[in-house]
């Protein structure tokens, strides 16, 4: 299928065009005709697909050449596939089982074959659901280490990771969404935008603060131009896929290098998101559930620097603080670790407050929000958040361990902030 | 020439080898027998030629597959000629006239045929004759801040910028010469480093001091990951030609994407350490000078300033601070100018230390202290300078401006440090 033009897939087409791959029949065997396939892509940007046969399943995912949730005035480059297989292939080797194993790579038909996790669900369901996953801090803290450190000039080559930002740069349109539509619209009176009606003081303030939207954009700088490590880029509650005890990262399109602390930071927001969201999805049990989301917080950053502190210790074969300087004239380089991992935590909560406020703004929310009906729930649990994500952005140096970040969660959410 | 494979040019060869080039003849006229070549290359890297005829003169500067400095021990790509044309023409733009005009550019011979600057000496020679030159500082600053600000986001379109970023990522061996040289090689036993013999106790404890070696190793990161804008990434006074009024800046091989702050950083260390090699090069008009010299340095930060505020408020076109969030709302966005220039004086002064150290401490020391010949004059004066150096890197979030740097200098120059 590698001779043909692009051309988005359907089900009907699917098992034609995909029977004389190899990687894929070796899953599915060779009577396409008995492949059952179902259309579940429910993200905004791709075509996706869960194939069955009596042998076996895989997943297929197309990008479209344009932004599924706004349709074909928006037009998005193929491009991305490519990146997304990159990113897939350098977190597989960083970070080994935490991401979908690849079948197959089309980069014409911008098309990957995958691995199908079952029976694993978008971990966004299961926090509106009120379900716990074991150990779901620890995986993630611990793979956002490792893919920011290996990804990096602590562990890399220095030829070898320019020649991946080199690589990377070619990413424009995909990480211009994440400029526009998380770190500008939000703050504007962009026409995508919406937010909950009766937001609309909150949000005149927000937007009237100069102070915070010089913050802001200071990330924004930061994010487009410091090419620190490889993000995964849109690391979300949708970006995860777990049972009750496995998790897997999925959807890394919006790869590029950017600084180390904003994976986790995108993730902690919605974190916090489904945080202030529960009083509306739970009953008896709230207490009990949402401080189970803020101990998965609190596991993060402690997996995070744990594994960070490791890696340093271990893998520190790059040119930056190298052990000439340190170890090898008897120095112990901890203090170096440290001040790493306090600008990594610093630019983190910054990243996580306005991420925050983008779900809540911009074009993209959240369903814990957008699930909820009354809209006068709906704002109030909003009020919360934003207003933390302000705190975040506004007070980050002042927030000194994830026992404070906690602790602001808790004092937002007994408010009423509206 | 273009057909052969690259051969480094001689004295002799060069008429018959540049002959056919009509960017050439154009200045030299068409009788190559007339052309007088002298090899004047004083530099660490290539080869340059003055070929002058009774019609004209240009400049031919060749790249070597070798550090000039070092030997052919020391490999260097010949593609930093490729660079140096890019860097070259993209200044020509951001400022106009700042650069010598390019007739032709070969990249198989890793040659660039450019404009005699002629009666221009290299600035470095000029500080050590005690010569002044007209608005230095005005010309600098300007240069400095036309180049950050129009080489990055705040003015360029995100999508050239990013190509740029990954057209100058390849431009890997240059700036590894500065990644190790200038921010590590200094502060271990490095076998190329050397340094005045009785400096030895100041370097065991500039080496021994841990918080000092973190606070280097966070700009190398800064300048290796902050592709904030295209830098010179060699501006020391060796890269200025000037007669008493008029100035150029050559030799931006080492062009590279990085941090604001880094181009008027290294400059202003090489002003510094002009500033304190003076007492052995000067007699009576000693103070006068270096006052001048101290001059240049707040000139220059001054320009620079003035020179970035205004295109801030008249060529912010790019995506960072849009005027959508700021103006446009009515809001002025003087605060996120302030702190950005703020941001660029800290990173710059950091970088100022560092480069006074690397100058008295690695590999290429500068003639400012290398021609004064009683080492015992030469190590009091290289120990203000590395002591100066040393309070910049540990401090430069307590100096305020320029007042309060040249203050510093002034402190130092009347101490005996050693």
């Amino acid at each position: 299928m590698t001779s043909i033009p692009y051309l988005a897939l359907t089900p009907d087409s699917l098992p034609g065009r995909l029977s004389d791959i190899s990687a894929v029949t070796e899953h599915l065997g060779n009577a396409p005709s008995s492949w059952h396939v179902k259309e579940v892509g429910d993200g905004n940007l791709n075509l996706v697909f869960i194939v069955q046969s009596p042998q076996g399943h895989v997943i297929v995912k197309q990008a479209l050449p344009y932004v599924r949730l706004v349709g074909d005035s928006w037009p998005l480059p193929l491009y991305r596939a490519f990146y997304e297989f990159n990113a897939l292939t350098r977190q597989a080797q960083r970070d080994p089982g935490a991401v979908p194993q690849i079948y197959h790579f089309d980069e014409a038909q911008a098309l990957i074959v995958m691995e199908f996790l079952t029976p694993h669900i978008i971990l966004r369901n299961k926090l509106i659901a009120g379900e716990k996953v074991a150990d779901l801090g620890d995986f993630c803290g611990t793979h956002c280490a490792r893919t920011a450190f290996r990804g990096s000039e602590l562990s890399m080559e220095s030829a070898d990771k320019k020649a991946d930002v080199a690589l990377f740069a070619g990413n424009v349109k995909i990480p211009e969404i994440t400029e526009d539509l998380v770190f500008t619209a939000p703050y504007h009176y962009a026409k995508m935008n919406n937010h909950t009606p009766s937001l609309d003081g909150l949000v005149v303030e927000l937007r009237g603060n100069v102070h915070l939207k010089y913050v802001v954009q200071s990330m924004l700088m930061k994010f487009a131009s410091n090419t620190e490590t490889m993000l995964h880029g849109d690391l979300h509650s949708g970006s995860i896929m777990a049972t009750d005890s496995d998790i897997r990262i999925i959807d890394p399109e919006f790869a590029q290098y950017g600084p180390m602390g904003f994976d986790i930071g995108m993730l902690t927001a919605n974190y916090l998101i489904a945080y202030f969201s529960q009083p509306a999805h739970r009953g008896a049990n709230l207490e009990d559930y949402q401080n189970w989301i803020l101990s998965v917080i609190a596991d993060s950053f402690a997996s995070f620097n744990s594994e960070f502190r490791n890696l340093w210790k271990n893998e520190r074969s790059g040119m930056l603080y190298p052990k000439s300087l340190f170890e090898d004239q008897g120095h112990s380089s901890e203090v170096a670790c440290d001040a790493t991992l306090k600008t990594i935590w610093q630019d983190a909560l910054k990243f996580c407050g306005i991420e925050m406020h983008r779900r809540c703004l911009s074009l993209a929310h959240n369903a814990d929000f957008e699930t909820i009906e009354d809209t006068n729930t709906r704002a109030k649990l909003e009020a919360r958040n934003l207003r933390m994500g302000e705190a975040l952005i506004l007070r980050a140096e002042m927030i000194e361990n994830t026992q404070a970040l906690c602790d602001l969660a808790q004092s937002f959410n007994e408010k009423d902030v509206l």
